[in-house]
């Protein structure tokens, strides 16, 4: 991997998310050697990525280069690489370019979708936790557009232009919101020789209410939000399988759509070669101590999605998603530091920050620790939490500009099929058993 | 298709590019049913296409949805499909997504790259025509430096750093240009394990001078500039071949480069059914009348790139570029409705503007007709031009953003691997005979 052995201890931190920045940030300049590894040459700003695949934000406004963020530390290697595996014994990664060793190991590998074992959902339905994936969605929301215009069947035509998103987490309600704007404001312009009201968005939770782990306010008022925005919410009903033609569910409805995003669920993305994951309601994550140690493992540590850590309130673990990620992440870095200068560790405290979901315009819902609110000031304070966590000024600037001129032109303005999406289930589309 | 049929005439223009939405523009609340037809379902607007290449602008910024444009425009149609064939004896245009009839049919599907029968450098070399081999282009550039790092033997290092543009016009010009500041601001600090010194950026053009049909001025000084960046400017030579891994020339100059791309030629992109094609150095060109009418056709027209009309002074047609484009896509549209009329046709009189190219920041050299400049000022008024013919406000605005962060920062950051390429040549890199 062409790094060089220096006298500084290695540092090989997996994932330039949320969790591996912050513990890279935290060890710049330090007598250590630090090597982040990543699969992409990029950050991925995963809160905004349904802005992306519903045409509202380029993409490249919410990616920056990781090579970038570190352009003037010393002592620092990146390397674009998948990390196959960790031999712990050996102090090893091997790695699609190669083996290295270290010294300690930072394994902030994030998430990736949970299709709990059904391999027909994971082949014919949509995820969006990658750059990649959430312009596949926009291309096929897009192609599914252009094809039910040609369509003169109406049942087929009726399922391209019905989309079906399960979960009912944030970005479920993130995306079903964005869907319905697209809906009111863009597709009859777009499409006048097509009757947009023949449109349905779909949310399906398997619960009994959205945004679960949000406050009940919070959750009654984002079902309100986009119920008047036209969405159909479906509670309490659980998706069994999709395949490709029509979504069977546990209930009475079925859902014949030739979209399906499934949003209901994520997973620890795990190296191989360790064990003691934490097996919490399949979430497939490493248990680590407060100090972020894996357990049984003396120098490998995970930190935010991929880690799961019990503290008081959080017997099965953080919640996955950035807050956690960021503080494990700085308190990890200087741990570190603290370790090496042979002084007394820091246990982990989640400082819960709050959280918040915006449905569309003017409507968003904020639960803080001490403040729950709804509604245009919400939606501002989403607005200024997210642009001020972006990374880079730049994509700040873009961001900001883009969300200016949609607010004011009521416009979504990259609908653009780039790369077209090849769906699996095109040439497939005659009714079957389920 | 499912375009209705009316009594009024129906007007076909295939292509959204800047001939065919010249034409549509113009031909907007007649007493005519336009049909739009594009492969892609946006403008790309060509002339930046390089920026994009090099990581200076992200896609969405220059590609404007054709849908959006014609909003608000009635008896308008807009289909995404690919036209195969014209059937002139029954007035049929055979496409992708079924068959239609027209009254009038204009050929604005532009040019794409000439190899000039070389399936060779067909297969090896990048293009740079669309939006998506922009992409590829810019995905590859960035690939090969993290390549290059991990290469211990040097002969391969230096043919992943060595980069081969073929074709000294402005797309040859000005992407050397780009990769010499890339080299100069932005590689050393992102590759700081990497000596930037041994990155080559060779320019080769088969005659004597860069941009063939600019003042001779203007073409030495872009020179000078090239060279001053950094740039190898190769004169008189001529590529003969390139199999992955070198290229060969008629000159005693072999280059080992890893990328190579080819811009030294485009042809007409004609659609077949058609007879007549003016094959004036292989340019693949419908000859048309000054009224852009194909010869030996009643009522098909080519404007753009594809067509090849002979005016005074332009024997061979006018040059492919967006002026002439534009400027018989206007008239044509008022012909078309003058001929309704029963009015008398204008004779096109191509109104050579004059041309610029960019070599980089505070570099430009521009023809007027009465006028030639170089240097800041010619920069200055590049980057008007341009940003003024960008198609859409929100592109204007994200294109005039990126480009002042670009000049304060002296950055470049959509330096992003956001589909990686697949390189053909990635696992055969062995030199052979050529």
């Amino acid at each position: 991997m062409n790094i060089p052995q220096t006298s500084f201890p290695r540092v090989i931190i997996v994932g330039g998310g949320f969790a591996g920045l912050a513990v890279a940030r935290g060890l710049e300049n330090q007598e250590l050697q630090v090597v982040l590894i990543d699969k992409h040459n990029y950050h991925t700003f995963q809160p905004l990525l349904y802005q992306v695949a519903t045409g509202g934000l380029e993409p490249d406004s919410i990616a920056f280069p990781l090579r970038k963020r570190f352009n003037d530390v010393d002592n620092f290697y990146f390397r674009l690489a998948e990390v196959t595996n960790v031999n712990a014994k050996r102090n090893v990664i091997e790695t699609s370019i190669g083996n290295l060793e270290y010294d300690k190991l930072v394994i902030a590998t994030g998430s990736t979708t949970n299709f709990f074992g059904n391999t027909n959902i994971k082949k014919f339905a949509m995820e969006m936790k990658s750059v990649p994936q959430a312009l596949n969605i926009r291309s096929l929301v897009l192609e599914n557009f252009e094809e039910a215009l040609l369509e003169k069947n109406l049942e087929k035509r009726l399922a391209l232009m019905n989309f079906v998103i399960v979960g009912g987490g944030p970005t479920g309600v993130e995306l079903a919101g964005a869907l319905a704007e697209m809906k009111k404001g863009i597709l009859p312009k777009d499409y006048p020789d097509l009757d947009i009201r023949q449109m349905k968005i779909n949310l399906i939770q398997s619960s009994g209410e959205l945004l679960k782990g949000m406050s009940k306010k919070a959750s009654e008022k984002a079902e309100d939000f986009l119920i008047k925005l036209g969405v159909d919410v479906w509670k309490s009903l659980r998706v069994l399988d999709y395949n490709g033609v029509t979504v069977k569910t546990d209930g009475e409805d079925h859902f014949d759509a030739q979209t399906v995003i499934w949003a209901a669920g994520v997973k620890g993305d795990v190296i191989g070669g360790l064990e003691g994951t934490c097996l919490v309601e399949r979430a497939n994550r490493f248990k680590v101590s407060k100090y972020s140690k894996i357990l049984g493992y003396e120098n490998v540590y995970a930190v935010g999605d991929v880690a799961c850590m019990e503290t008081e309130g959080y017997s099965y673990g953080h919640p996955m998603m950035a807050q956690p990620a960021i503080q494990q992440g700085k308190l990890l870095a200087k741990n570190i530091i603290l370790e090496l200068k042979g002084k007394k560790l820091k246990p982990f405290i989640y400082n819960d920050k709050g959280s918040m979901a915006t449905i569309g315009r003017n409507k968003a819902v904020v639960d803080l620790p001490k403040l729950k609110f709804q509604g245009v000031f919400a939606w501002f304070v989403w607005m200024f939490v997210h642009l001020f966590s972006l990374i880079g000024f730049r994509n700040k600037v873009i961001v900001f500009m883009n969300w200016v001129y949609n607010y004011i032109r009521f416009d979504r303005e990259t609908r653009l099929i780039i790369r077209p999406y090849k769906k699996k289930n095109k040439y497939s589309f005659e009714k079957e058993n389920v």
